[in-house]
């Protein structure tokens, strides 16, 4: 599919709309998300795009491949954090920090396809190649909480692979809430640094027991 | 109904099973989960339980009943926690630790019953009920949570707000990897404490920048 193309005229409707490659994948992954992957037909992206059916069809193999061209966008940008520089820094709680906040910040940018990655339940050939990408960036992740707990850099008294789950069970809990306001500057880097300060420093004021 | 009854014959086969209230309850839940709630039917009920249709209609007037009493057991228990004599103690923070912690436990004791809740999206009555009784805990935790910034107790340099909803977040993301093991002790208390310790004191062993 070239980069922006004329997808094909519903009947009696005028003008198809003209769709860049991206545009139309964030309208699907919109669909996907509202109205959930399982129960949206080819039809239902049709009718929301204003596209007809047969021109998807031109385009793409079927929805399978449109799911896996939104969640390989979530995929991408959370596996560039891992090979950002201060991702690789010599200090391990320094890497945590960093891939940390850059996680939450990914999410924040790129909210509709990593919620749609978020609810990938594994029916599919795409969605266990998703579920597949998403348990290796869990795994080097839950590497990393386990280097800064042998360098004696976070506590070790919480298992690393506890730890991990609950760090990103609350940066990923974001997508249940957060709605981008257009009208405002994004207030993403005061979320990401909300929480590795909670997730760091800790909520209390006063000394650890 | 009563408190174990014969709740009808399904045809061809046999003695029909017998359930408390409860257990008939659980095993709608667990249907619940497993389908979700808007693509179970009555009958998907009836052939997982092994109970006819009919009698299902005798006891209860259909499946959003029955989603009203399996959320309202999450929601009895987690109403229950605020209510308890450390969530009233005169240290902010001291009621916000309890709080969080014997959240954390209710949700991993009665984890289908939280899992059901937690899905809930409004569509009916009961779920908007639901909704609404979920949004009144939220506003009751984020108080408190308040309450502990203005004493001093924790950091006022994170919106009490957003507090709550990471804090709460970080709990019920437990719902989405938890599987009780019945071949060993619950692992309950750890994951609890697990979460109080990383949100209150931090994961870091550094001093807070």
């Amino acid at each position: 599919m070239s980069d922006a193309v004329e997808l094909g005229q519903r009947p009696g409707r005028g003008r198809p709309p003209r769709y860049s490659r991206d545009e139309l994948i964030a309208k699907v992954v919109t669909v996907f998300n509202e109205r959930g992957y399982e129960a949206t037909s080819m039809e239902d992206l049709a009718r929301a795009t204003g596209l007809n059916k047969s021109s998807f069809y031109h385009h793409f193999t079927g929805k399978e491949e449109l799911l896996g061209l939104g969640v390989g966008r979530a995929l991408d940008a959370l596996t560039a954090v891992l090979a950002e520089p201060e991702s690789l820094s010599d200090r391990p709680a320094q890497r945590l920090e960093h891939v940390l906040r850059r996680t939450a910040e990914v999410l924040l940018s790129e909210l509709p396809y990593v919620t749609l990655l978020l609810r990938v339940r594994g029916n599919t050939t795409v969605e266990r190649d998703a579920l597949h990408r998403r348990r290796d960036l869990d795994t080097r992740v839950a590497a990393m909480v386990r280097a800064a707990a042998d360098a004696g850099e976070i506590r070790a008294d919480i298992d690393p692979r506890l730890a991990t789950r609950l760090l990103f069970g609350m940066v990923n809990s974001i997508t249940e809430w957060y709605r981008p306001d257009p009208s405002r500057p994004s207030p993403a880097p005061d979320i990401a640094s909300a929480v590795v300060t909670l997730t760091l420093h800790g909520l209390s004021t006063q000394p650890a027991p």
